[in-house]
């Protein structure tokens, strides 16, 4: 398709596209003349990604740019290759070493790694952001004197461990790599508020079960 | 306790507890004569929870007095006082309802609340806005075309309704009312970072359980 129809059919304005094109954020099309260029539907399908990131998740262009780059380096392997793109996504900042409450908090995280048994993220813990967030929280929370521990995390993580199978057996469906790789940055963005709402709606529901509603 | 030992035992500097007394975020204290008044463990843990507001959930002052106040109201049934406590934290606008994203989102919604059987929080949705978040996030996915429909989030709802069993059992080993409440207010704003630190580690473990990791 051409430039016109790339834009029509993505909902992207022509001003729009050229600028992602500049950018680095969309392969160029493949040239036909001095003039023209042919897109096709893997332009179609990084388009809605990149609008993803940076119109829906705030992500600056910088940071979609680095997140892209991982998400079409073949050269790693897949738990890598998810990964290294959701890690390039904002992050929070290494927590303070000599904070007690930090201490703590990863003493606990370790302890509950343990006890649900997920071993590969215990060994991937030193390089996880994700580890680092849970870090943060939980010596947030901690601070300011709620006891969240290994044992108040653990059905938790045994609940969230059921979502994320639910999660990679929705992204094992899609036929290729690039587009599973794509889906699961595109999940850690967008799908994130839908299970937020849902929790909530689902503690409204429950609540309104127990207690009643009035 | 007087101010002084509240502010040590709180880690909150009198002069911000003087300004949320001054909000009226925190009731007085017991007056025991003209200059010096007297704070119990109510006080500390009102303290905590304003804290978690304000300087953990960045939720405004004024915000922050509506939310205490519905937390405070004793003529409201329980899921009334827990829901419009929560109702009253910063939420989403209302979806243009013109958009056609938005009716869609709204109808996969609606069938979703069919297909689980939630049907108190249907009959909420009209008053409720975490149901118009769930149509805000799930019309944002639809309209850059990703497939977001009750078949895809069934499995979800039935997950997130397992989290908020655990999170009213969590909530009702707590002895009176007013820390029931309190403590629901600060889940909502504190332990939804814990639980998507959660998720993402449990999809890093679940991802190098299948994929390996390299």
């Amino acid at each position: 398709m051409r430039l016109a129809e790339l834009s029509k059919r993505s909902g992207v304005s022509t001003a729009t596209i050229k600028y992602y094109l500049r950018e680095g954020l969309l392969a160029p099309g493949r040239r036909v003349n001095a003039t023209t260029a042919e897109y096709d539907a893997g332009h179609l399908r990084r388009l809605r990604l990149v609008r993803a990131l940076i119109q829906v998740g705030g992500v600056p262009v910088a940071t979609a740019r680095q997140v892209l780059a991982h998400v079409d380096d073949e050269s790693l392997g897949r738990t890598m290759r998810l990964g290294a793109a959701l890690w390039a996504l904002p992050q929070d900042p290494e927590p303070d070493q000599a904070d007690p409450a930090v201490a703590a908090a990863r003493a606990e995280v370790d302890r509950l790694l343990g006890t649900v048994g997920w071993e590969r993220a215990r060994e991937l813990a030193p390089l996880s952001p994700v580890h680092r967030s849970l870090v943060t929280a939980v010596a947030a929370l901690r601070r300011l004197g709620y006891p969240v521990d290994a044992e108040l995390m653990a059905p938790y993580a045994e609940l969230m461990q059921r979502v994320a199978r639910q999660d990679l057996d929705l992204l094992q469906s899609y036929a290729s790599e690039a587009e599973r790789v794509e889906a699961a940055v595109a999940a850690a963005v967008l799908f994130e508020p839908v299970l937020r709402a849902l929790h909530r709606l689902a503690q409204e529901e429950e609540s309104a079960r127990r207690f009643g509603i009035e």
